[in-house]
């Protein structure tokens, strides 16, 4: 039985390795990947440390940092279950394996729910995001598309409006965000509201280069040339593994508190699967460190 | 008026600075010094991207960072006093200047609790920490003495029994940390406690070469050879100039729910300042993130 299991391996499951690592735990990080979303950011100008990085560049360089240390890894290791055992949790691998460990920290990350229309897969850290705060001021002066009508599409208009030359606005349904922030984006001379309307494509062969929309009523279809479509529909926490164990927020994020502690003792978690609203990387390299110190602490007060 | 100022040059602020210039605010940035206490750290082998990297070149790259952006930054300039004004606070530095914003980020962060004995000054960073868990693993085999006798001193010797060739343990008091952490240090075969002992003297030229103690009752002097002196008798937060504006814990620090909002709105505290229990460079550059993110959606939404 390992004193913690990890499982996750983007920024808050490797900072979580790290710090633990420091600790001299008897730990085991278990992930389906490393780097999990950062694999996709076409580039990042604030994770502090470096000016401009390539995601996989700054993955490469968390990776090569854990692996420093003494610390068991076994990438390619989904975890599908988590369940409480006697002492501790028990994790159960795609492959089947099972794992138990006296503590866990779940760093499993969220998954962008995409448009699934053509060539969004190819296109992807190619024009095609789903974070404006990410990746929004790459696109200065540019033509750009945000989709979606919630909260996070419009905070998305409300960036981009200052920094492209012109914003489309495409939205299955009317505006639903906040009124104060539809208020604001209204008087945005560069923005164009395409609403009730749906995205059939994205094109372009290296780069995006232009979506195809068609109006929901009259099912007339329209392209728009843009350089880059900021997807803003929601981002679905996988967190499947840990339902019936840890409660879960409306949205299905691991509810943690301030500490990190989900709602069993002996488990953590951090960074973007749980309820702390900010899904930055340097937020989620932060948040693992936290959840390791609080369950090294944990661990230390076991009997 | 300014949108925002954020106060405070260390991780936390600079991170901040970083995540609201990109916003495009009006924002104001103020401080005593750039880097806090990063500049008296040893090395850093957990500040994820950076295998190794000293405190003061990590410091050099955040200010880079921020530099590349538009933002006003007055260093040299600490806040003696804030408070608030009809829209927003008003900041009095300690040169007599005003500033006025709509809302404050306070990363002013800590400063250790000195022993005040001869030489601790001028050995700070060459064998003098003031922090286990960023140093520690620095004197792997080496002698080591760790001054303080509550958690964070009980803490600190949990840690280096595993890491150093032997651990001093100098208190004031018997132990007065968690029972728990007493019995496991108590198990240690390289600890020697010296209790009811104060540390009169660090000595050593341009390295820490030892420490001279002094038993509170018998009066006896006594020198111990060490290459590293953990101080652990606390931290000071940097939150006078929030006295009576902000609510603090009863240790002084800003209470900051999980947004980092403080007990006022449209004031916010990241790092080591508020009442976040982790104080770790990783974790207050997320926190500043986040209070930059929290801080930006309030200004959103003001009318």
């Amino acid at each position: 039985m390992y004193d913690l299991m990890i499982i996750g391996g983007g920024p808050a499951g490797m900072t979580a390795a790290v710090y633990v690592a420091r600790k001299k735990l008897n730990a085991l990080l278990l992930s389906k990947d490393v780097g999990g979303q950062v694999n996709w950011t076409l580039g990042i100008e604030n994770y502090m440390g470096y000016q401009f990085i390539e995601g996989p560049e700054l993955i490469h360089k968390f990776e090569e940092q854990v692996k420093k240390f003494p610390l068991e890894m076994k990438v390619g290791e989904g975890v599908s279950n988590l369940s409480r055992i006697n002492g501790g949790f028990e994790a159960k691998t795609d492959s089947g394996e099972t794992y138990q460990a006296k503590a866990a920290i779940i760093a499993t990350g969220k998954r962008p729910r995409p448009l699934n229309v053509p060539d969004e897969e190819k296109l992807r850290g190619r024009g095609v995001t789903y974070c404006a705060t990410c990746d929004g001021p790459l696109f200065v002066d540019m033509k750009v598309a945000v989709i979606g009508g919630g909260n996070s599409a419009l905070e998305a208009v409300d960036d981009m409006v200052k920094i492209a030359e012109h914003v489309y606005l495409v939205s299955l349904t009317q505006l639903t965000g906040d009124q104060i922030l539809i208020d604001k984006i209204q008087a945005a001379s560069n923005l164009t509201m395409f609403l009730e309307h749906e995205v059939v494509a994205i094109t372009g062969e290296k780069l995006v280069d232009g979506i195809k929309i068609r109006n929901l009523k009259t099912k007339q279809e329209k392209g728009l040339e843009v350089s880059g479509v900021f997807i803003e529909i929601g981002l679905m926490p996988n967190s499947d593994l840990v339902k019936g164990v840890a409660a879960l927020n409306r949205i299905g994020e691991i509810e943690v508190n301030c500490n990190n502690e989900a709602s069993v003792p002996g488990l953590f978690a951090a960074g973007d699967v749980t309820s702390v609203p900010e899904k930055q990387i340097v937020v989620a390299a932060g948040e693992g460190a936290k959840a390791a110190l609080q369950a090294h602490r944990y661990l230390q007060r076991l009997s």
